[in-house]
């Protein structure tokens, strides 16, 4: 992960991409959102989505879990090199968090997150305020999924957030 | 779960409580979003949580999964009734969504669910629209998330959406 003072605003980074088999889409609605859709083939043909669906908290879980993992390879590559590592801290929060088609099974969404703004905190001075587009595209180009996260950042100089 | 035309703006529902425990915590982190605040207790102590806190994706994927319990529990009482179920549709997306406290290993929190607004859909009119307020509280009466969600309700007299 980097610092603050290494991130503008426009960088893009192409995360992992991750396919959504019917097996993984079942087992995340049998835990967190048992609707007919997510679970049942013959059930979902029928439903608005024309097919098994992956939950839209599927969608977004595994969005997060391959930021952390980029964050994680980007902080390895540092130590690598000898570098501070940045530890970020937690997000405040997620924007305009929108299912734009749905993920059905078998579609490999391609991961990407865009560093859209960038400010400092006048509370905690130690941390500057990143907000990133994350989406999601599906093997036919199409967007399926886009949120806009907020998150803090360390700065290079501050005390706390940095690990040698 | 209820049609359209029995929903009216201001209706509140109470979820079922949940707690999460450092375990559930560790597991969902695991799976989704490995960070240390996530994973590991003392670690957690020296972040911006100062304890080992649930994955924002955990607390939202919970409070899912109740409401999909909620509405299935009204299915239930309605088929006891022996009146028509209304199956809902899908969600084209939540905003706002906002983790407004760390949720920490051992707290309680109560869900509940707010309808907003309500409106028709002139290229879909055998389903109406709904926004609700999703929210989370924990033990102590601190609001800890919100969401805005909006869902596909099947309207009483259309052919699709319902079943005996």
């Amino acid at each position: 992960m980097r610092f603050f003072e290494d991130i503008q605003v426009g960088q893009r980074r192409e995360l992992e991409s991750f396919t959504f088999t019917a097996d993984r889409i079942r087992k995340f609605a049998g835990q967190f959102d048992p609707q007919r859709f997510h679970l049942d083939e013959e059930e979902a043909k029928k439903s608005l989505f024309g097919g098994l669906a992956a939950s839209g908290w599927h969608v977004g879980s595994v969005c997060m879990k391959l930021l952390v993992a980029d964050g994680q390879r980007q902080a390895e590559q540092a130590a690598a090199r000898g570098e501070k590592i940045a530890i970020w801290g937690p997000s405040p929060g997620f924007r305009e968090l929108r299912w734009i088609k749905p993920v059905l099974a078998g579609d490999t969404i391609s991961f990407f997150s865009e560093v859209e703004s960038l400010r400092t905190s006048s509370t905690r001075p130690e941390w500057g305020i990143l907000q990133a587009r994350n989406t999601g595209t599906n093997q036919r180009g199409e967007l399926v999924f886009s949120m806009l996260a907020t998150a803090f950042v360390p700065r290079r100089n501050s005390s706390s957030g940095g690990a040698s």
